[in-house]
């Protein structure tokens, strides 16, 4: 048995195919690569009862996933994330069967934690040494403190108006961070810079193939918590795209190994905000491409991305499996992250709150039926942003008593 | 088979039963009281290898914990939180097998939640519908977000200078939260005040039996993680000491259930910061209990407890296992903070940072031996404490590129 069963990397736009066993970024016509496996032999040697039953970590997958010698995994814990119930929430929205898949309890606090668990393990089995990444926050966290743990030297260019605390988890990383006075594709251009004068390799969204491949687990894992079955809508937040294309994939993925039926799958739903919905545009032109969001706002940084070079295989993914792309305003995502800790004691990021805005919305159109099984993705934690959120109290001045 | 094996509630200090089917706060003595259950049934129904193979929360050990009906219970998923490798601090330190138990994999982000998940379900068996009562933070936190998801309401006071983040998770779940301008002690006096006028329940530490039986579940996952043995020192950041008292008691039951061996259990150490050390104090005098310890301050929010009630159930298991209480410095905490998150990847609190530091001194004493298994208990996310991590980098104008 091996441990992986990774067999190489491919273009899902011109098809061209590269080895998996040297460094690659994107493909010579521009596009991402994605990574195959031999799932033949892993259908022969591996069953869903046996995964089942090993330790909860995403690396409970790891025939499927890219990395070869469990020598190079370095982990901190990260996967097999609740998949809690929000009935109270569900009964609000009239949806009969509402989850929420929390990647707040992963390292870091953000499901970013998934992408750079297994980019770095993959980075380190490549030999890496140096890469650079333009990120919004929370994936230049994740992706210092696993470099940290391998001993790989990052060099993170961040927008000043980045969360806070995201820049701080950099910092404390040892990485060489640099903010900058502009939006994360301004931060792409000065990482696009380094890694043609220093040879860096590129750790940037979608440029190297294997953060998809720790994204995609989530995939894997909403269809193990529901006994290897799919839900009828998954809702994500979509920035750059990375875990909705990587949930598809792990679903064909499932599928193909006979682990799920083939006669289903999830609507994909990708959520947007308002103050930049790409995708949704593209979606409701009815394009296979997005066009660059100028002056884009939101206070879900983690999806203020104004053009994601994934953008295609995003749309891909809606279309085939009869999803849609939605965008919700500030005012509901604010409205719905109260909601969710007050009524289910759920403490989410903006951008999961997003998806609960969606979902709403889509009951409403009657888009989503009363008796279908809904997931909703919160991709962190709430404490990450905390300027999103007001905390009035009154004050006692010491030995006051509180008169009711 | 019941679902708990719950007998009746003891108090340590003299003796007197009680039931544990309604509500119960301190012995008549003053004492907090202690959770007894039918350990002889548990044994002749349940086997550790059962235990091992249930799904991944606290909850796995129910017959174990207070809660009779699971109709019940209130989860967020948490517990099993990962045992994590520290080998790189630990060649630094000269440890030859040194591990962080992660708590900051946890709804709410601290451990808080294991007390909080426990403690707001059995409230709700026994039909609690307010409480009160005093925080550092991280504590008031958690019980407010899962007291949203029972529907109980809570009273909350808590200190001005506790961290602004649980500020903010507490008043975004709804609870009735108050500030004082003073130490979590002054708050103890307005929950005090409001429990005798409005016949709240008083959920402050240890004034209620049930949270200690949350965080015992530690003391079982340890053993569990370790397959079914013990390390030979565990290093707890104590401030009301419910952790600490709660693995001794896990690993006395676990001794008693023929889980573990009788022959052995872990050297406790109580790890405090030097501006508030009372139960260092105690120890070194080789007192049973502590003394108010004023003016107190640390960083380390969570262990500035100037007195504990529950301080002689915290030396009495430092004493039983032969082991010690130490007192760290603020740099000594700020320093391993920073080394946990440049060596290892894990931005952990100042709390458990200062066991790292604690686990320094006490190899530099010899009292730890450079072949033991020691553990570190990493009692929630440092992105908590933004406001303890600094964060410069240099700023790139827009359009500026980055010159090494």
């Amino acid at each position: 048995m091996n441990y992986s069963y990774l067999s190489h990397l491919s273009c899902p736009k011109c098809g061209t195919e590269y080895s998996a066993e040297t460094i690659q970024q994107l493909c010579t016509c521009g596009s991402p690569l994605l990574v195959n496996y031999h799932l033949d032999l892993v259908k022969s040697v591996l069953t869903k009862e046996e995964v089942s039953q090993r330790e909860n970590s995403l690396w409970k997958y790891h025939e499927l996933l890219p990395v070869e010698n469990p020598d190079n995994i370095v982990s901190m814990g990260e996967g097999m994330t609740p998949l809690l119930k929000t009935d109270r929430i569900g009964r609000k929205l009239g949806i009969g069967h509402l989850l929420m898949k929390d990647e707040g309890l992963i390292p870091t606090g953000s499901f970013k934690a998934r992408g750079a668990a297994v980019g770095i393990s993959k980075a380190k089995e490549l030999g890496v040494k140096t890469f650079a990444m333009p990120t919004n926050g929370n994936a230049g966290a994740a992706w210092s403190l696993y470099a940290a743990r391998a001993g790989i030297v990052p060099y993170i260019i961040m927008p000043l108006d980045a969360p806070l605390i995201t820049r701080k988890e950099t910092a404390i990383s040892g990485a060489n961070l640099h903010l900058i006075d502009g939006l994360i594709s301004d931060a792409g251009k000065v990482v696009a810079q380094l890694v043609g004068e220093e040879g860096f390799y590129d750790a940037s969204t979608l440029k190297e193939p294997y953060r998809i491949e720790g994204k995609k687990t989530m995939g894997y894992e909403i269809a193990e918590q529901l006994n290897w079955t799919v839900p009828d809508v998954i809702l994500y937040p979509t920035g750059g795209g990375v875990g909705i294309i990587g949930i598809y994939k792990a679903l064909l993925e499932l599928q193909e190994l006979g682990w799920i039926s083939k006669d289903k799958l999830p609507r994909l739903v990708a959520v947007q905000a308002e103050g930049c919905a790409p995708i949704v545009k593209a979606f409701e032109e009815g394009k296979m491409e997005s066009e660059f969001w100028e002056n884009s706002q939101t206070d879900a940084f983690g999806i203020n991305v104004p053009k994601a070079i994934g953008d295609f295989l995003v749309l891909q993914g809606i279309y085939d499996t009869n999803g849609c792309a939605i965008a919700v305003s500030e005012k509901e995502i604010h409205a719905e992250q109260s909601q969710a800790a007050k009524l289910e004691g759920c403490f989410i990021c903006p951008e999961g709150a997003a998806t609960f805005a969606a979902a709403r919305l889509l009951r409403e159109r009657n888009w989503i039926k009363e008796d279908e099984t809904v997931v909703c993705l919160n991709t962190g934690q709430g404490i990450k942003y905390p300027e999103t959120v007001r905390a009035e109290a009154p004050l006692l001045r010491k030995g006051e008593m509180l008169k009711l």
